[in-house]
């Protein structure tokens, strides 16, 4: 059985947020209060471990079973040369992230994550969407199936990541037509495309946004017209994880890209979401505005994979560490302010 | 023996201090460009790699002997009201660390790092600076070679931390008395102080710069003037550890304020030096600017004890991580960019 069956019932769930545990973030707050610290001294690290607690639903939140999961899908646009590698290259990564070798295979390993690649029809890649839908909607409810389904119900942290040569113009579409702007202003250089590269990128989302510009904007067609299987598995797992208030670790530029559709009709659909790392990719940081995040971490990286978003759990470890193995004032006989 | 028997010592050390390897450096950039991403995508990971590699000596760093060190002093202008706490704190929280309830013992612990507490005299706090040296020559040279001492030869990070209440204050001096400026400009509110608490430790370090505005400025006065025996003692373990090469992890305002009379003197004194964060200290930013210093993080913590360089180690195990655990395109089978 699948979370979606119909566009209608992904639409309800997007209208059935459920809100934080407001209970459970001020216990979490009032240890902190507690501990043998200033009050506040430890900034976001705090604000993370009231976060934690408040999806958890716990004043002790815990890191025990942290899931990766990176969606690979394969585009159309690929063919119209607007990423510096071949759209061979992503199963030739698929098959390195499964072999072990990738960065995101490393980091989640350093971050203490299980990884899951899901690779959503490769050899299917989607239709170009500069004159049609990338996806057909039994194709885009497949693919939010498939990341809903991808959610374990026993997570307490989601870790989300993609690959697919090209996804970087899917994305930069998907933020164009969710927020408006235009094309340049959501357009970079990806995995390294060179200034001839960057034009044709926009051009080709000049084009997307204009083959689609009088059909509708919901979250849903949005998603399917100018996304990709591995965007739409990631918007999936979003709100599956949100109905089971599980907090989500959000990587990168094409990782918010995948939920800005969502975000622009529900804008509360980050609340159970971190935004993992200010990416190099330029249209980052006002992706990130849009959707009301404050990235964690700001290291230059623009690899995608989930990479960002493991490396940034190890703040979450860290705010995990002191929230739970501090002492408290009273109980190391320590004088607090006078 | 001590390595600083002299002032003139000390300051010899600073005419002659090593260079990083820059063979080894090449090396690891050159791993980098091979390993299965578009090269550069992992940002600061992939420079902090090659930074490890270079003062480490070898193409593949590691982190298998980290060394916290946390330095506590007491401070005669703890007297003047210039802090929220009072001052028995600092052997309160000596205590604390002994015990296992801090922050910096959580956070140690998550980044795998051994961490050394040394108390330096804290029955013995230091002269109030506005009205003389807060420490004799003897009293400096001993806290600089207990810095020194303390740095273990096989280490392979070392990470540096402070307590003692009334120490930001002492920082801002050091950092005023080195690198010009209104007492104003460096001054902030430490652990918490309101703003009579500040106005009145603006009030005595642009005292204590008065009284010694007439004396000579060589580190190692500066050092003795203004500062403690913690920020004297992290001065001298970072000069150790740049005489064995060992890479340091600089925590906040006042940890890096220790090393500004060194600063002022031999810029290159923080080659070696990564600066873990930027403090809500407001005077911090400044400082690693005149440092040369891009900080890791941005966390908004102002703790000290080492707590921001803790954290920002397991940035480094996550650079080391990819740097060493990932496949190259050869390995992999994995087309490069076209």
């Amino acid at each position: 059985m699948t979370l979606f069956p119909t566009i209608a019932a992904f639409h309800a769930a997007l209208d059935g947020l459920p809100a934080i545990d407001e209970v459970a973030v001020a216990a979490a707050r009032d240890r902190q209060g507690q501990l043998t610290k200033p009050p506040g001294s430890l900034g976001r690290l705090e604000d993370v471990a009231c976060f934690l607690a408040g999806w958890q639903g716990t004043a002790r939140p815990h890191l025990a079973a942290g899931q990766a999961i990176l969606f690979a899908g394969n585009h159309g646009v690929a063919a119209r040369g607007v990423s510096a590698y071949p759209a061979a290259v992503t199963a030739q990564m698929v098959a390195n992230f499964k072999a072990g070798g990738a960065a995101i295979n490393a980091l989640s390993q350093v971050a203490g994550l299980s990884l899951h690649v899901i690779s959503l029809d490769l050899d299917r890649p989607t239709a170009d969407f500069t004159s049609g839908p990338a996806l057909d909607e039994a194709e885009c409810l497949a693919a939010l199936g498939a990341g809903a389904t991808a959610v374990p119900a026993d997570c307490d942290l989601l870790v989300l990541g993609e690959m697919g040569i090209a996804n970087s113009t899917a994305a930069a579409a998907l933020a164009a037509r969710s927020f408006g702007g235009a094309a340049v202003d959501w357009v970079g250089p990806g995995t390294g495309v060179d200034s001839h590269g960057i034009a044709r990128k926009i051009a080709v989302v000049e084009a997307g946004l204009e083959a689609h510009a009088d059909a509708p904007t919901d979250p849903f067609g949005t998603l399917r017209r100018v996304g990709g299987r591995e965007t739409a598995a990631i918007a999936g797992a979003v709100v599956a994880a949100r109905l089971r208030r599980i907090p989500v670790m959000l990587d990168g530029f094409i990782c918010c890209a995948a939920i800005a559709p969502l975000a622009q009709a529900r804008p509360g659909i980050v609340d159970h979401c971190l935004a993992a790392h200010l990416s190099a990719e330029p249209g980052h940081a006002r992706l990130l505005e849009r959707l009301g995040l404050s990235p964690l971490l700001s290291l230059g990286m623009r690899l995608g994979e989930g990479s960002g978003a493991a490396v940034a759990v190890l703040l979450l470890r860290a705010a995990l560490a002191a929230h739970n193995g501090m002492a408290t004032f009273a109980e190391a006989s320590v004088s607090g302010s006078v």
